[in-house]
């Protein structure tokens, strides 16, 4: 972009901005930005596969980072709570901050239950055809047999409340781009059914090359 | 990182989660994460001189992010105004995000007038030594003299309220790593002198090799 500044001093310098664009940043690193936006119920295995599938992304040679309640819970959503208005805006934060990621050019992935199909819906429409909604589809039953955390036991005693399957509502996806059977299949499994779908959808390159 | 599951169906299957770290993104990158932090007053030149040295550093093959009032006033803080509480927010949740870019490598720079003291100190807390605070130090006068989008006209005519140098404090680092004097000198020599501090410290080697 190149600005004609009305500068006092000098009236006819000409500054030549140059802005790094997505393009740019993409170019560099050899793949589109976009975001793998992992949902399903507490123990469905949303973090294990978005790092899983970060690790082989990395093995590539894709530049990666991985959104979850681990790095954004304390900090950038700190101030918020388990309240359905909270988990709004942290879903809301969330996406933005997918969206400033793939702006970087990252091939993003973030894990959260994101229960609510609206604030998913939110999501896609903020981040457009980047956006890949990935539901790890793993029965209540299931997940609540695995118990890895220990949270059903108190959700169902009541120590927790408004949680999702038990005492707050998990809304699945209608048209998630990959459903993967996380209660069924290993987490290899998994892993090979998204990898086969980006390169199909050419997002990625087959391995060992980028 | 090795973990035992406890898998009725597999009581002994051994799952080897890889975990990508930062360091590993680092490598990946050939340059360590950081936060160039500009602050200093409205018409100091913070984005301006952020977007050329991002320009500058994206030539030399470095992965960069610029953060400023353009991607996250109407995103991520798109709830926030203006009041010293929402300033501080504001100010958190962009040092947070800061950090997210820091964990995936990112030389990252960010643009915000950031007045108080006390946020920019929080940020420095949460970034360790990841944080470059860099000072645009730019007199009023002549920030005011320039008032490129008619801000500092409206603050004086009272239509803006607690406006950062007339109705609200700038308090300026006492401790930045870089001061430049946006007021006086040329956005290239601005540029010049953040590129050698980088060299200087060892965050990025000479032009032409990453």
């Amino acid at each position: 972009m190149t600005v004609l500044k009305n500068d006092k001093k000098s009236p006819n310098v000409v500054w030549h901005e140059s802005q790094v664009t997505r393009d740019m940043r993409e170019s560099q690193n050899g793949h589109r930005g976009a975001v793998l936006w992992f949902t399903g119920l507490s123990g469905a295995g949303k973090s294990t596969l978005a790092n899983a599938v970060e690790a082989r992304l990395h093995a590539m040679g894709v530049h990666t980072f991985v959104i979850d309640g681990d790095n954004v819970r304390h900090g950038l959503c700190a101030d918020l709570g388990f309240s359905d208005a909270d988990r709004v805006e942290n879903i809301r934060r969330v996406a933005e901050v997918a969206g400033l990621f793939v702006q970087a050019g990252i091939l993003t992935l973030t894990a959260f239950i994101s229960p609510f199909r609206a604030d998913r819906t939110q999501a896609r429409k903020l981040l457009g055809n980047a956006f890949v909604e990935i539901h790890c589809d793993t029965s209540l039953d299931v997940c609540e047999s695995r118990d890895v955390k220990g949270l059903y036991k108190r959700a169902r005693a009541g120590e927790i409340t408004a949680f999702t399957g038990i005492s707050s509502p998990y809304e699945p996806p209608e048209h998630a781009e990959i459903v993967v059977q996380t209660g069924s299949q290993t987490i290899a499994q998994c892993v090979d059914e998204i990898m086969q779908w980006l390169v199909a959808q050419g997002m990625i390159h087959t391995e060992g090359e980028v």
